[in-house]
């Protein structure tokens, strides 16, 4: 097994070291990613719809109203949950808009804090009650106890996925 | 109530009748949404470093590989499961590299049906394995127990955001 360690492993060696059949975990992960594309299409369909904003511009603002401080656009990229690649495109039109304020940052000045305006955090705090009412609405037949189950097995996931990433990453 | 049945609601007016702390659902909804994009983002990669293939890509060959007697481009797109906005383009590119067939559809020559060439199914049947693999080492924390339960809240939940996105569109 010690080589296992020492001596990197390809892909078709590692599929073959797990023999078997592991069709419930596949299973498992197209229920997962079915769930999520679900939902995902739904709350970007009622953003557009009742608000006339994108998903990724509704994520931008959540990220900056959890920091008033504000952040560069290094850490904002880091931290969005739906993927964009076009974070300097969002802020730009964001500014422009008056939603959000841009200055350089103070240790260095060659990078750009930013941070939401008053406006912004009025627009973006009326946005999310109805965000989160139609996420409960989304949830509504789960009962709390189903809730916390799926919590408890998604944290599990979370970590283990976290554990192959890592273990991946050190071969 | 009946109110709510014959006066359509905006979002507010429903938000406004879902009062009380959503707090939950929405921690679940981020918790559902991180997980599916670090899982998601790992296969992505691992495609692309050890294959070079593109999830689009597999995705796409994958839902041929269930259908032997192939089915038309609208019936791919809408099978897919990770969304792109061009499956025209991925499906031109199969094409010419050999791995999938076009012809006119039997009763609507305007119709194409494509299909997985020989070739094509063997290419996407070694990439299908090792990819069965990393998805059993993603979730290798999870116990036989565990894989039931999330499967079980995860049906759950698709169901209910069923009902929600159902409701919506009568409204």
């Amino acid at each position: 097994m010690e080589d296992a360690v020492t001596i990197p492993l390809d892909a078709e060696t590692k599929a073959a070291e797990r023999p078997g059949d592991h069709k419930a975990e596949l299973r498992l992960w197209l229920r997962l990613l079915t769930c999520t594309t679900l939902i995902e299409g739904e709350i970007r369909r009622r953003l557009r719809d009742t608000f006339d904003v994108t998903l990724p511009r509704f994520d931008l603002m959540a990220q900056l109203d959890k920091t008033p401080s504000g952040m560069t656009l290094g850490e904002l990229s880091s931290r969005m949950m739906v993927s964009n690649g076009n974070v300097t495109g969002l802020v730009e039109r964001l500014v422009s808009d008056g939603l959000i304020d841009r200055r350089p940052a103070p240790k260095d000045r060659r990078a750009q804090i930013v941070s939401l305006t008053a406006e912004g955090r009025r627009t973006f705090r009326a946005i999310a009650r109805t965000h989160e009412a139609w996420i409960a609405e989304i949830f509504e037949s789960l009962s709390s106890s189903d809730t916390e189950t799926l919590m408890r097995m998604l944290a599990k996931t979370k970590t283990s996925a976290g554990n192959a990433i890592r273990s991946e990453k050190s071969r």
